[in-house]
Parts: C-alpha cells; sequence; structure tokens
C-alpha cells in the first residue's frame, strides 16, 4: 500500500528536487500569495503533494521525515486521507503542539526552502527565530511548478462590478477617498493592500478566481495620486465582462496593471502602509528600503460594519433564502414521508436547485453541509457525490449552507428531526437552540467583544458539562467571504469590540461522534439597544428568516422568555415568507411554526 | 482659598526645587518600590503634596500646570480634595484619555525628574519612547526628601513566620527548591522577587508595613547556592520577634541583607530572571550587564493556587469571619428596631470589634466600607471618622469589609434593607443578585479565563440595561493582600485560565449616584466539577458564609434553580454558624434564612 501511492511517489520526487539543491527541509503551505483562508487550484499544493484535502494544513518534508501540521477540525479526515503516504500528522493547537519552527530546530535543520509567495512575514520571521542566524532560508516562488507538470494557471476569471446604487453598499470614490484621508491622518504615502476581500470591497469588484468566493486575485497600491490595480494575468486574454469593468475602473481613476508586475512595482514609495497579516514574505522582502507602517488594514473593520443600504438588501436577502431553505425542509420531509430514497448529496442538490432560482443568486457561500446521523457529528463534513449516506427516518439531519447574492451573503444551519429522537437528542437540540436564543437576546454594554459574551451562547450547555470545539459565530461578509474578521465571537481573546452593523453568525452546536450531530445556526445583526445613564447598549436582530422546528424541544429545558423568543420568532418568519412559498409549503409553515406552550 | 493652602505651598516648593535644577517637569508616583496597589505612609507623596488620598494617582509638575492622573473609580474624590490646591485632575482609562508620557510630549517638555524607585521600568520606556533621544530622563531617588521634612522612614516592623504546619501552607524549603527547579529548567543563574507578596509567600513571612497588607518592605535574591533577604533597614534595631524569625530563616539557608543594599547586590549574577511590572527603574538601571530573562513571576500564579491545606484552613476561617458579621448584622437590626442611633463609623467599628475577637485575627484586610444611602453608591467609599452618616430606617446599608487572620484572608460585601426599599431598589437588589448567583454556578471547561464568563454575572444586569463599572472578582491572597493575581473576573483580555484552587471575589454590583448602591460579594474558590468527554469541567465552591437577606428580593426575578441555590446556602450558613453563635443571634438568623418560595 504505502509504495506506488501516488503521494508516495510526489513525496519521493520532492526530495530528489532537495537533494539535488541540498536542502534539509522543504515547507508546504496549503496558502495562496493572500493568506486566503480558501484557495484557488494552483495553490492547493498540500493536497497534490500529499492527498490532504482541507484547508489549513502545513507540510514539512525532510530526508527521513514528511509531516503534516493541522489542528483538531482535521485529526480524522487527516488520518484518513494521509494513510498509505507515509506522511505523519502533527496535531496543532494541543498543549503540546510543537509548531513547525520548533520542530525543525529541534530536527537540527541547517537549510530550508519554501515558496515565499505562500508565506506570511511573520511566519517566515518565527523560522529565522527558531532556526538562528546561520540557518539558510531559501525563498524559491512557485518551486512546486518544477515537479506539478499540470499545475493550474493564476485564475483569472470574468471580472463584475456591484452596482451599489441598486443593491447596496458605497461608491468606490468614496472608499478610496476615505482611505487616502486615512492615510493622510497617519502621515502615510502610500498603501499596499494584500487580502483579496479588502481589495474587491475597496473596488467594489466581485470575481470568481476562488471557489464560493468571489474574489480577484490581484493586488491594490494607493497612495494620494494613484491607484494601481495588479489584476491581469500574463496569457492576456480578457475574460467576459471584464473589460467593462475595467473600463468602469478607469473611469474613477484605477490604474489595471499585470498582477506579475507587483514585483516591479516597489520603487519610490515613501512611507508604506502593509497588513502584516496578509502580507506574504515574497513582496515583503521586495520592499527593501521602503519604511514601512505595519498595523491592521483599516479595511477590514471598515468592511465589517455594513452600511444602511447594505443592511436593507441583507434584510430581504435572507427573506429569500430562507424561503429557499424552508421549500427544501418541506421537500424534504414530503420526500421522506411518502417513503422515497434521498441520500445527502441528492438533498444537498436539491438546495441548490431551489437557491438557484433566487435572483441575484450568484452561487453557494461554500460547500453545502447536506450530513445524516453520525456525519453530522463532523462539523465539516464533506458531502460525498456518490456514495453519500442515505436519510433515514430517525434522528437529525444536518443541513448547512448558504448562498452568495448581488445583495448579500447568506450562512444558516438547520438540524431538523426526521423521525423518532432519543431522550439525550431531545436534550442536546433544546440546549443547543437555548444557547442560541440566549446570544440572539443577550444585551451588552458598547466595547463589548465576542469573547467576553460568547459563554451566553455556552453556558447551557456548560452547565450540562457538555461543549463543542469551535467558535460560536464568525464575521459574514456582503457578497463577499462567508468568513471575515475583525470581530467573532468565540473563546479567544480577539480585541475587536462587537458594533453595530456588524453581521456574525449564532451557531452552537453539541457533536457526539460516531452517533450525531446538532448545529442551530442563525445569522446576526449588531444593532443599538439605547442609551441611558449606564452607557450605550448592544444586542442582535436576527437576520435569518427560517423557522426553527419545535418537535424535538424538551420546553421544561427553556425559561419562558426562551419559548417566547421562539414563538415570536417562528411567527414572524412564517409572515415574512409567506409571499414567498408556494401554498403547500405554507400551509406546511403554518403547522410547523404553531406556538409550544410555555 | 488658592494661596495659603498647604498643598499649594508645597507645589510652589517643589517648583523652586525644579528651577533651582532647570527641570521642566516632575513626576510624583502614588506607588512604592516593589510597584504595591498599596502603600506604606513613606510613599504617599501624591497625598503629602496635593492631599489626595486615594492608591492609583500620578502627578505632573510643570512650572504652569499641576495635572493628577486618576481613573473613574476616584473622579468624585479627586474633585472634592484637589479643591483649592490648583491641581487639575486629568481622567485615565477613557476613551480620548491622554497619559502622562504622551501629555508631556505634547506641552514640549524636554528635561523631566522622578523618583526612578517609584517608577515601573516600562513607565520609564514609554517616557523615553514618547519625549525622543534627546529628552533628558533624571532619576533622582527620593528626591521628594529634599521638600518633605517630617517624611517617614522606611518601615520595618516585627515580622513573623507562618506556622504552615497548624495553619495551612507549604514550607519555605520547599518553596525555594521549587524556584530553584524552575530557575534550572530555564537556564536562569538567578531570580530577583520584588513583589512584596510573593517575597512573604516564598518565604512564610508576614509582617505589618502596609496597612492591612501583611508584607515586610524587602527584595529577594534567589541563585543556585544562595538566597538574600534585604530586609534590614538602616536604623538598626530589631523589632519585636524579629529576631526569631530571622533565625528561623537562616536556619533554612535564607541570608539576611541591609534593605538598602539592593544597590550593591548586582555584581556576578549572569542570566537574571525579572518581573519588569513590579522591578522599578532604580534596580533595572542597576542591572547593566545582566542578562535578564523577563517574564510574570512564577510565583503569582502557584501562590494564586491554594494548596489543600490552605483551602482546608480557609473553609474554616470563612465560617468564624462569616458568624462575627452575622453578629454584626444583628446587632445592628437590633439596635436600629429599638430605635438607637447608629452612623457609618459605629457600625464599622462593631464590626471590627466583632470580629477581632476571631482568634487568629490579625487586622482588617483594608478598609472597612461602611456605607448607608448615596454614600453607598461610591464603590469605594470611605466611611468618615467624624461626621458619617446616621443609618436612617428606609433603602440600604452596605458593608464591604474583611480579615486577616492567621488562617486566611476574607472579603465580603452584605447590602441589607433597614427599612422600606422602593420597587426599584428591590429590582436592583435582585438582579444584582441574580448575576452573583450565577457566576457561583457557573461550569465551564478548563482553560476559560475570567474575561470569557465575566457576562454570566453581568447578564441580568445587561438584559436590564444596567451595569457596574468594576471587576467582579479580584483574586485574595492567604493571610496576604486582599487583591491578587494573575487571575481576575471582569471585562478584560487576562489571559490567564481559572484554576481549581484559585480564590476569587464574586461582587456584582449596581450604583446610582445620589441615591443608593448594592453590592453583593462572596469569596469563591474555583473547583473541579468532573471530566468526561468533553473535557475537564470546572466551577466553584462559596468560602463565604453569611446568609443573604430575602426580603427585598423579588422572587419573580429569579429562575427556580437561583431560588434553590440561595435557599440551599442559606440553609447551609445556618446550619455551619450554629455552633458560633450566641443563641439570641441564631435564633434571628434562623428566621433570616427562611427558604423563600419558587
Amino acid at each position: 500500500m504505502f509504495f506506488g501511492n501516488k503521494y508516495a511517489e510526489r513525496i519521493a520526487a520532492l526530495r530528489e528536487f532537495m537533494a539535488s539543491r541540498s536542502i534539509d527541509a522543504v515547507i508546504v503551505a496549503a496558502s495562496d500569495p493572500h493568506m486566503s483562508e480558501y484557495i484557488a487550484a494552483r495553490w492547493q499544493s498540500v493536497k497534490w503533494l500529499t492527498g490532504f484535502s482541507a484547508e489549513a494544513a502545513d507540510v514539512v518534508i525532510t530526508a527521513c521525515h514528511a509531516g503534516l501540521w493541522t489542528d483538531s477540525r482535521y485529526f480524522i479526515q487527516a488520518e484518513r486521507e494521509l494513510a498509505g503516504t507515509g506522511v505523519v500528522l502533527h496535531k496543532t493547537r494541543m498543549a503540546d503542539s510543537v509548531g513547525i519552527p520548533e520542530w525543525l530546530a529541534g530536527q537540527g535543520v541547517r537549510t530550508v526552502l519554501f515558496d515565499g509567495t505562500c508565506q506570511s512575514a511573520e511566519f517566515v520571521g518565527s523560522l529565522r527565530n527558531a532556526l538562528g542566524d546561520e540557518a539558510v532560508l531559501e525563498d524559491f516562488p512557485d518551486f512546486i511548478s518544477e515537479l506539478w507538470d499540470d499545475r493550474p494557471a493564476v485564475p483569472f476569471n470574468p471580472i463584475v462590478t456591484q452596482d451599489v446604487e441598486s443593491f447596496g453598499g458605497i461608491h468606490r470614490k468614496d472608499k478610496i477617498a476615505w482611505l487616502r484621508e486615512w492615510m493622510s491622518v497617519r502621515g502615510v504615502d502610500s498603501m499596499l493592500l494584500t487580502a483579496l476581500d479588502e481589495i474587491a470591497w475597496t473596488l467594489n469588484v466581485r470575481g470568481s478566481d476562488i471557489e464560493y468566493n468571489p474574489l480577484v486575485i490581484s493586488y491594490l497600491l494607493i497612495d494620494a495620486d494613484d491607484i494601481v490595480w495588479y489584476v491581469m494575468k500574463d496569457d492576456g486574454d480578457l475574460p467576459a465582462d471584464t473589460n467593462d469593468s475595467f473600463y468602469e475602473l478607469e473611469q474613477d481613476g484605477v490604474r489595471i496593471e499585470y498582477y506579475s508586475n507587483i514585483d516591479y512595482a516597489f520603487t519610490s514609495q515613501q512611507r508604506m502602509f502593509v497588513d502584516p497579516s496578509t502580507l506574504n514574505y515574497h513582496i515583503f522582502s521586495l520592499l527593501g528600503d521602503i519604511e514601512l507602517v505595519k498595523g491592521q488594514s483599516p479595511v477590514i473593520l471598515q468592511k465589517a460594519i455594513k452600511c444602511p443600504s447594505e443592511i436593507e438588501s441583507l434584510r430581504q436577502t435572507f427573506i429569500e433564502d430562507g424561503a429557499a431553505v424552508e421549500s427544501f425542509l418541506y421537500w424534504l420531509e414530503n420526500e421522506l414521508a411518502n417513503g422515497r430514497d434521498v441520500n445527502e448529496w441528492q438533498a444537498s442538490e436539491k438546495l441548490t436547485a431551489l437557491r438557484s432560482l433566487i435572483p441575484g443568486y450568484r452561487g453557494n457561500s461554500f460547500e453545502n453541509i447536506s450530513a445524516y446521523g453520525a456525519n453530522a457529528a463532523l462539523p465539516h463534513y464533506s458531502t460525498p457525490v456518490s456514495g453519500s449516506s442515505q436519510i433515514y427516518r430517525r434522528g437529525f439531519y444536518l443541513s448547512d449552507s448558504g448562498g452568495q447574492y448581488l445583495t448579500g451573503t447568506t450562512d444558516i444551519t438547520r438540524t431538523v428531526p426526521v423521525g423518532r429522537c432519543s431522550d439525550l437528542e431531545k436534550e442536546d437540540y433544546t440546549l443547543v437552540l437555548k444557547g442560541m436564543i440566549d446570544l440572539a437576546m443577550a444585551v451588552f454594554p458598547e466595547g463589548s467583544t465576542g469573547g467576553q459574551i460568547d459563554a451566553i451562547a455556552r453556558q447551557p450547555l456548560w452547565q450540562a458539562r457538555r461543549n463543542f470545539g469551535h467558535g460560536t459565530g464568525h464575521g459574514i461578509g456582503f457578497w463577499l467571504c462567508v468568513h471575515e474578521g475583525p470581530q467573532s465571537i468565540r473563546q479567544n481573546l480577539n480585541p475587536q469590540p462587537l458594533m453595530p452593523g456588524m453581521v456574525t453568525s449564532d451557531e452552537p452546536a453539541l457533536y457526539r461522534e460516531g452517533r450525531y450531530g446538532i448545529r442551530h445556526e442563525n445569522v446576526i445583526l449588531c444593532v443599538e439597544k439605547g442609551s441611558n445613564e449606564f452607557g450605550r447598549w448592544l444586542g442582535f436582530e436576527t437576520l435569518t428568516c427560517c423557522h426553527i422546528d419545535t418537535s424535538a424541544i424538551i420546553p421544561e429545558l427553556l425559561g419562558a422568555v426562551e419559548i417566547e423568543w421562539l414563538n415570536d420568532y417562528n411567527e414572524q418568519v412564517y409572515r415574512k415568507l409567506k409571499p414567498y412559498l408556494a401554498p403547500v409549503v405554507c400551509d406546511w409553515l403554518s403547522e410547523k411554526t404553531r406556538p409550544i406552550e410555555i
């Protein structure tokens, strides 16, 4: 099994490459030049080399060891996918984890080769710290191309511009003016934007260079007089619509440049602002003498705070998205009730089909998670196209999905009982829901961070000595990435306060390995809740508009205010969705949203 | 009023001193050479100079400005005490606060004089950053003595050693061996302890050099062979008992040295560990070529995690302390019921008298807060000896107090209705209590920090758009400081997880300026709450043993589990305290602890 494995062969070829250059260790990162969370096929070199298909992994190859570093979300997947490759799993984010720099130092490694375009300057700094001044750290951009014959090119898909007048947003000219003002106040002469969602937001452009993420692979360089977008790919042919988009941008003063010319962009800049968290080492090493001002890009916070026209669009988007999910849930229940076989993949496809009927639909915002029974216990379950599990009429089915629309990005998880549930299943279902409701109802003073209120969603589970191993809430973009910062609601020390206009998920969960998984996810908008002598108060408005199944609830585990919230929520869902649903679905939803007794 | 004020005169004298040395600005800190929270009279130079009597203030004097920097806890007090002195209040910890270094930079100051023994090295670093390399920063130890004729000497009060066999704790030889092991593992040759409570804990010594804090002004220098305690004061006479204590310490290998000789201690050390947060700039500047390893002292965490014998002692100590408070509350109710006048000061004195009867009592752990009505709205109210408010038979009386015992340190706040209460008063009373109970009942996974669970105590108030402006919980020493780190339960980003054995207060509150203040404070011990497939669980055991008055509670605002907790708590208080109370108090407490209806 070990010899003859295609990944083992690729690793062997890499070792030959290393030997020919007298390199002790090679680092392969599942990252792109923009430190994106999700990456285009071209940069999926970890997958090409080892077969490990998830994001968030780094591989180190030495003469006698091949190791893959990833966190607990992917341990099970890694054990399965790495079987036969000879690659050893190194667990990260554990109490006794040893990071790559420390591990390499422990191996006495002296020469390390890596692709500096896919490593952050911060990481290379920690490598230097760990290995000392004598170590040779070789930045070899795209070295994997030496081995990977059919490596995909840098993507260059159609680029469209946002119609902010119709669908919400701020005009790019105003955004650019704001950025220049920001630079001027801080005495910064130029600014390099490297994060793809920040560039898309600033220029009001959208693409499809990364699956599910409407991004354009590019860099953006701004100074007081000029704004240059490094985006054209070397093969030259302009994709459809892109010419129009470029023309529109040029009208607003944006100069279009070749993506690869970013290497020659840094000559005359004086004080330049960069965000080290998304700046790759290769670019960093090109900046030479330029005086750098480092910090978190101002775009991150501004992008997270949705403007009033975006919020207006989002409210409507979540209604239409919710209607699609309701039609899906109706369909599923009906199929099962009529004894027809449905498997996870078919369910996923049905949901996508229903969503794609919505005007403004531009694809899904991530890969649908369609999981029955024990599969739902994997928070990042990937539904296989063939051989996916049938949905039987017992226990829970979990659907986590979202859409990209001209009018915003959605993300929703519903866990529905598809048959008889055990008492423990019902208890877990209710406690997770209680946490979701408690967070939705939370009131907190201005200045509170997500880490400070996260426990509100967890306390019902904690009281029962249960917990879930991921965050409660992530930021969500506007027709942008389904995960965005700077805010989050999770057990960490993120100093970013929650602010009105921020859109975040509210998704507590419970996973029982080998048995079942439950996750309830609504998207919530941070809103003002008045001011008084104690200060300014914030809370949430729930954007997601899709009923919560009450049949698996143990009402005694909820308090009166939680039941009131739930009944009110379901009633509002019915009222808002009615105009968008077929009469049969409407009748079904009317039953589903019947209030439960306090 | 301005001219002739004694503080204005002292400031004028300081300005003459500045002029004679061509100094632009002088900084006077309310701090001692050990960065202590509470300071001995010798170092109360801010009070001597300006009349401002609270801790946590820094003063800057320039030719044309006298400013005092302090935080919101002291704004009202500062306005009152600084009247007529010409000193201007600068508010810290506000959104638009300007710190001393930035303020001085804004004034174009070039020469600054300060007492380096009373400034942290960190602060002087930030001063240097703000003022630039050209600025002259003059460290003049004890410069205030040039002006302050009758300045008290460095205190040298009787030193006693702890009887750890009888009253709980770990032998000093084991602590020293542990520290040496810690140093050896980290390749550190020596360690300088500068924080007074760390030194007291390490050597198992207690003194009374700072009011309410059983500390000994000293430094401790440890290396693999030697352990030197810089503690003898220059006037030479040994206080009572101290000779015996020194003899005991010498038997365990501790060498006794003069306090002032710390200036000559740093010669041959190689790699030395120091904790910058309690290291003063003067000592820091003496360290010269010594290679420093900087970090949080390991003693802080070890001291916070009480050992089993300390915990055993504490449980009993809180029972006896609680009995004294019950006797006090009985007395107060009886006096008022019998129409006798009681003022805040008399009440405070009565409580101290009752506490001092407890075997092992060594004084109070802080200045009693005895506050009636609107006075209780000041979280740090200082009860005046003469002219304190009478306690009338309406609204609330608040008592926040604690004792130092051979067997531990206590801290308790009880807010009791002394007559008719308004609906709002009752609502506030109940919501604050609900938060206190919710935190006491909280269950959370290992690794959680105080900042992550603080919202549990606040959510009942937040839901009603109310809040309190201080932390919910502070660490408490064992016959040591009533405030200690590293853990805290408050809205901050303190990364220290709560750990079994840590003792913390649980004291939510509500203050309505000019009307009343409510604070309920129990002391809670972090304990294990079992382990399962979701991890290891922690929670709290309440140590404080003193009933909570139920007459001002609105039961409808509490949940069934909270009422159950309260009834159970009061019942346990009665059961545990019975053997310690006079029969009349016992009968009264039996009434007071009657369960309320769910």
